[in-house]
């Protein structure tokens, strides 16, 4: 199909597309004519791609980017596509490595009594890191007597999300499954935490009551 | 303690604390002459919270102001707290209102099978839907299968947010611990998602065997 039809089919504005080719998010038409091209129904998936991670995922522009090209690339080894879909998703803010601290001590010992097997730069123990840290400079470091229990739902999360998985047997479409799991996961994540805590505190502390 | 001693005391630069008395963030000091004034503790204090709102949980200045007039705000029961943390956090995006679709209706059906007791306008009702909506559309309609094991993390995690208040029987710490534990919480629980999916993805798919 033509461009037009392409921007007809998706429903997503001829200058977005044509941003999108130019940025590199979708691969290029194949050329019918001098100023021609024939685009097919990879186009319109990736199109939907495109826009899920940007408007319901919240990534910047070079971000998905960084994650399609993991997609594409047919040598990355699965477990290397979580770790772009991670670090690109991280993008600057907390994630930055931290070099030490007692909330990086904190992180690494409860990494230990877990049992989890993780690298030294997983940008998730950094986060962590700050957060705690920041808890505890605000008088709230109780919280932190709770990593038991958020660690073991993001055990519970985190099996959920590898078994999302087993649904394919195609590389690429496993690997497109890792970025939105993990972008769109996210998401979902806070939506669902956001449900169960209204319920938990209406259950709690019911209005009306004295608080 | 002079402005400047708050600057020294709290290594917050000078026209970044002005920026917050202008914006509201900051209580005022009292003033003691024409164009001085005093501070105190609290000030320090306050100061910390504001710049883990901002740094550490990514938050708008417009949206720290909300939170902070919650905290504030003596007559306000704290369910409503919850929620005027979950609204602030929620800005924009994914979470504004969505009238119908399937998503919705799968969200619906998981609260019910949770017995979960939630406004209809909790805006993880429709950041939730919109995600389940977008994963459909991209083919990956599979993931919806899990929703009962994020659900069961969510329930986790939020019976954690809950218990952390248990520490404090002031109105205002509380306050505090609620807005704090529901901003810096989801930064926490997505860099604990990280450590656990690299965890099981090593222990899924070693790499250097098949992909």
């Amino acid at each position: 199909m033509r461009i037009s039809e392409l921007c007809d089919v998706s429903g997503v504005p001829l200058p977005s597309i044509k941003y999108y080719l130019r940025e590199g998010l979708l691969p290029p038409g194949e050329r019918t004519a001098a100023n021609q091209a024939d685009y097919g129904q990879q186009h319109v998936q990736r199109l939907k791609l495109v826009r899920a991670l940007l408007e319901v995922g919240g990534l910047p522009v070079a971000t998905a980017q960084r994650v399609i090209q993991a997609i594409d690339d047919d040598e990355l080894p699965l477990t290397y596509v979580f770790g772009v879909a991670q670090y690109a998703i991280s993008d600057g803010r907390v994630f930055d490595e931290v070099e030490s601290g007692a909330g990086l001590e904190t992180v690494d010992d409860l990494v230990d009594e877990r049992g989890w097997t993780v690298s030294a730069d997983n940008p998730g123990r950094f986060g962590a890191a700050r957060v705690l840290d920041a808890l505890d400079s605000l008088g709230h470091g109780h919280i932190a007597e709770y990593l038991p229990q958020y660690a073991e739902a993001a055990e519970t999360i985190a099996r959920a999300d590898l078994a999302t998985l087993g649904h394919h047997d195609d590389r690429a479409d496993m690997a497109e499954n890792v970025v939105v799991g993990t972008v769109l996961g996210d998401t979902l994540i806070q939506s669902l935490r956001r449900l169960a805590q209204e319920n938990e505190s209406n259950r709690r502390y019911p209005v009306g009551e004295n608080q």
